[in-house]
């Protein structure tokens, strides 16, 4: 038995998400026949997060185990040729011991979050950036952004639905960069509650349209409360770009 | 009557190209229905390139003379109202005196043609990029690339179906830069021949493959015969990106 670790980029749009459901096509579940369909084994494929419908991933990194030897180029040769019909595909197989866990092992989470921030909404990125017509305001955004990083409780980001244990989270990173026409948000956390990067995106962008100032993230966060926050921007703006272990 | 200068984004892919024609829909096609919705005009919309099946736009430029009054913002917002079900937007619309033309005022066209080189096949920009998945060899398709460059007869690049009056043209850039897993060619001139931009993709592929040498580029060129040069890239890696007038 050989323990691979996978590195998947997606396009979520056709997907009820990562996780397997009874509603509609998962890419775990892609993942789990494409394996069945090179070594005839049923094997549970894990993934480092779990991304909502519709979320896309760059770097996504999932581990799975097979009993049929075969060599990494053959494992992710074979995984993209059964798949070769969809819109996912294993960018990397590595072979790892068996305490590897894509989930439990990773210390690091990143994300990026496109807007298009033009008058006219997107033709060749459609589906793959959330379009906003009106102006933003890049530096109040940046200033915005600012209050977020650090150890704080993130209660009025989480979605109502979130499991985790705790609200407090630590964030590392989130740039707010001007892209061309676009305005990325680029995320990082040893690990995020539901919804988060999204609550972030939607409320910044509210933030860069004036309708709060950067102070007002101050009191967002302290109210604790997600009714405090703006709304959650749509998930095809969202991409998993790396998992750090 | 005023003459709009329409600044055109759109994905080829589902279109049988620019211009009109009876096989299927054309992007042509598309914004003169949208001019027809927006003003009640069957009005003639004129591009700079006539775009093959498949090819994408970022910047393709359009002229059309519409009688109904109308600012600029009024006329891009109306058209991308009309065509909202499709992969077409009109980024800008300006109004321009009536001896502007959009093909023949223009003096200048980009191109952008990109490659992904890596192993794996595209999931999030199939359909957007051509997968090369052998490694290419950098340095060497930007030393044939230059061999391109300036004043040249380029029969050995020219579709068989061409209609320029003559084969000479003069290249002004052909840079070939990675861009993370990506290669890029950013092509420029004031006027191309068919297929050129994709003969000369198709050809500095096998000069990255190691097949041909950069000298045998210039071989190429005096052989003054297709035969001679590499095969038409795919329609789908290639971007109308730019039009200069």
């Amino acid at each position: 038995m050989t323990r691979w670790k996978l590195t998947v980029e997606y396009d979520g749009g056709p997907y009820v998400g990562w996780q397997r459901q009874n509603n509609g096509p998962s890419i775990q579940q892609a993942l789990e026949e494409a394996v069945y369909a090179f070594a005839q084994e049923e094997a549970l494929v894990h993934g480092a997060g779990r991304t909502d419908a519709g979320v896309h991933a760059l770097g996504q990194v999932a581990h799975v185990d097979i009993e049929k030897p075969a060599d990494a180029k053959t494992v992710r040769d074979a995984l993209n040729h059964h798949m070769k019909s969809m819109p996912i595909v294993v960018r990397e197989a590595e072979a790892v011991t068996d305490d590897f866990h894509a989930r439990f092992s990773a210390t690091g989470r990143a994300y990026l979050y496109r807007l298009l921030n033009r008058r006219a909404p997107a033709a060749l990125d459609r589906g793959r950036v959330w379009h906003v017509g009106r102006h933003l305001d890049l530096g109040a955004m940046q200033a915005g952004a600012q209050r977020l990083l650090g150890r704080h409780d993130f209660t009025s980001f989480r979605a109502a639905e979130c499991q985790a244990n705790s609200p407090v989270k630590t964030l590392d990173r989130l740039d707010v960069d001007a892209v061309g026409e676009e305005i990325h948000l680029i995320v990082e956390a040893r690990s995020f509650l539901h919804h988060q990067v999204r609550n972030f995106a939607g409320t910044l962008k509210r933030v860069g349209e004036g309708h709060w100032q950067p102070d007002d993230i101050t009191r967002i966060l302290g109210a604790r409360d997600r009714q405090a926050a703006g709304p959650t921007a749509p998930a095809h703006g969202l991409y998993l770009t790396r998992v750090v272990y």
